[in-house]
């Protein structure tokens, strides 16, 4: 028999399809829940509920965890997802650190690691990656290959028809064909290699300030300036996967119309207005010994006149970048992030505001600082993981069913 | 009753709701059709379809137009969308000129005129506008109230909370509150006002160079400089409907730092890119007399040395916007139109391809010059009354029904 002949099974099917998957979320989001609560918040009648949650204990997703009290009638049995039906790896993969999580289907961190990164070549990184994998699953119990997805967080952007990453000078030899797919010797999950900002943006909108705004971005100043935009919920990765690329804003010390090509390793923002860039403004303005910019920030928070001329700078110079994002789409909300964003904090976004305030024809978006510190690129993966590991849970049970 | 208790019947309602609007949408892209064909085009049973039909022919929506011929079976009837069902007007207001168009709810213009514009005060106008709806509809044979809906293309944003225009300099009197809320004199039907180019953006994916791209953006550069955004097939309108008012980018002839405040009448892109400043660089690098945009462009196509430099340089400034843009957005396409984009043509396009090579990181996104003209903010304007016309004529039939 084929499908088409028989309409009213396959749109059975569909149905049951779209009724197990409303449970699911219902569980995720709420559980644990009784069988009543489910019926009140899907619509679904009891008998296709206690079908459907048989159907998905059977295959491990779903438990029954006890009953109901409190209640006056008869006490309800309570089912959950099963934490541990699905796990999903998050790794940022930076110059200087690798930050790595393990959580369960259900969202629960159960490992968390910063190590100093070995990014020096791009076989140590792998290894060092692959090693991580196999000490992290072990603290957890699991074996890697009880892993469901994983994403990887990078610098510059993944191009999917060579697998090289571009635009990422601070990771030396993944610039290379082929690079990012001999990720799979780190695991053995499906995965995911997304820009580490874009994916700050992402661990923004689910535990930050993102959560309510429909258009907002997220402005990284660290090492390297980027920014990732959330537009209308989701994130706008541009044709070339290059959109927020701010670094390459055509701006720095010098009249843009003298200045000649971009340096295609280094954008000019962020030769005026990174991590380096602020220390080279502070030796300027007659700092010395050794400086950082964390240094020069804790100093103007104490008082020191010239490195509060020094954030003021660099907030002049972060205004006008923000400038011209803000001609171009006009965001609800700026949050500032990575290093020099989420450390400099009210220091950094009172004067970007208030310069703001000249740089732009109506009332500017509200600006604010990052809370989420240098977790939010892991925040964003463990976002983005999960919600791949749900899929492929319940379409993994729909298929054993 | 009350439809909770009746899924049945509330479910068949919208089912029924569906069916027609399938139709209706297939009437209007394929028409003239038969009942076959519909059937193959919507799956929809004979007898539905039948049902169907014979509701939308009744409230005069849908109307039969003869037999189809040149099949070999009995010929079957053709039906197609009664293009009198609904009326668009579409107005572009500008400072020069006001630009107007009748269309039929099948699409079909049937009167266009351009006329000088009495923009210098918002009476003048407004009764200028009415005047127009008067003299136009008559001479399509209908009345004003035969009109579905209309829109208005408009420099600056529409100011939703207050009724008024911002940001447009150029229509003097429309910043007053209530401003846009007088249009209602001016038509019966329910109206919109937008934003004059991301209407010509809008006129461009349907009928232009953006048809068959998700994320493109329409830079028009003329009296002023604007943009439209369209990412993932919509336009992207920003927080306060300022998306794409990139005569804001905060660059100008001087270094970026250096300069004081933005001049909230006109942006810094503007002052050095416009119609304006374009002759201003002419006079600057020697020309003189009677000078136009239009005719540095016309001497430069002739071989003019001096105007070749002029384009050159105005090249220069839009593709250093055009950076700024792309560092942010990364579309896939970037449409120039306006007086000097559409008419500048290949002689624009060429330089600010090859300046762009310089200024951004990876390949830059296709340019090309908009052949749609100084109709594209007209087009766009149909194309979005059609669209809410035929919404409200889809509503007003299954009401009466």
């Amino acid at each position: 028999m084929n499908g088409h002949d028989d309409p009213t099974a396959s749109s059975t099917s569909v149905l049951r399809i779209m009724n197990e998957r409303a449970l699911f979320e219902q569980l995720l989001r709420h559980g644990p829940v009784s069988r009543p609560q489910l019926a009140a918040a899907t619509g679904l009648s009891k008998p296709t509920i206690s079908v459907a949650l048989a159907d998905l204990e059977r295959v491990g997703v779903v438990r029954s965890v006890g009953l109901a009290t409190g209640g006056t009638g008869r006490a309800a049995q309570l089912y959950e997802i099963h934490p541990q039906a699905g796990w999903v790896m998050a790794f940022d993969v930076g110059r200087s650190f690798v930050r790595v999580a393990l959580a369960t289907l259900t969202g629960e961190t159960v490992v968390r690691r910063d190590v100093r990164s070995r990014a020096r070549s791009a076989v140590g990184l792998l290894a060092q990656l692959g090693l991580l994998t196999q000490e992290i699953t072990e603290e957890a119990g699991i074996t890697p290959d009880a892993v469901t997805y994983t994403v990887f967080g990078t610098p510059g952007t993944h191009d999917q028809a060579t697998g090289a990453l571009r635009l990422a000078p601070n990771l030396p030899g993944w610039n290379r064909p082929g690079s990012v797919d001999r990720l799979r010797t780190v695991t053995g999950s499906p995965f995911l290699v997304e820009n580490d900002i874009n994916l700050a943006a992402l661990g923004e909108q689910a535990h930050g300030l993102g959560g309510d705004v429909d258009d907002f971005v997220f402005m990284s100043i660290g090492t390297g300036i980027g920014m990732g935009v959330v537009l209308g919920g989701r994130l706008h990765r541009g044709a070339q996967r290059a959109a927020g690329e701010i670094s390459y804003l055509p701006f720095g010390e010098s009249d843009p119309l003298a200045a000649g090509a971009v340096s295609r390793r280094r954008g000019l923002l962020e030769s005026v207005a990174s991590a380096d860039a602020v220390v080279a403004v502070a030796r300027r303005f007659g700092m010395s010994g050794r400086i950082s910019a964390k240094r020069i920030f804790d100093a103007a928070r104490a008082g020191d006149a010239t490195a509060l001329r020094v954030v003021e700078a660099e907030a002049d110079h972060l205004a006008h970048a923000l400038a011209s994002v803000i001609a171009v789409l006009d965001p609800e909300l700026v949050v500032l992030g990575g290093g020099i964003g989420a450390h400099g904090g009210e220091l950094l976004v009172a004067p970007v505001r208030e310069r703001l305030g000249d740089l732009v024809p109506l009332r500017p978006p509200r600006i604010e600082a990052s809370a989420l510190g240098d977790g939010a690129v892991v925040l964003g993966a463990l976002a983005t993981g999960l919600r791949h590991a749900r899929d492929l849970v319940f379409q993994r049970a729909l298929a054993v069913d």
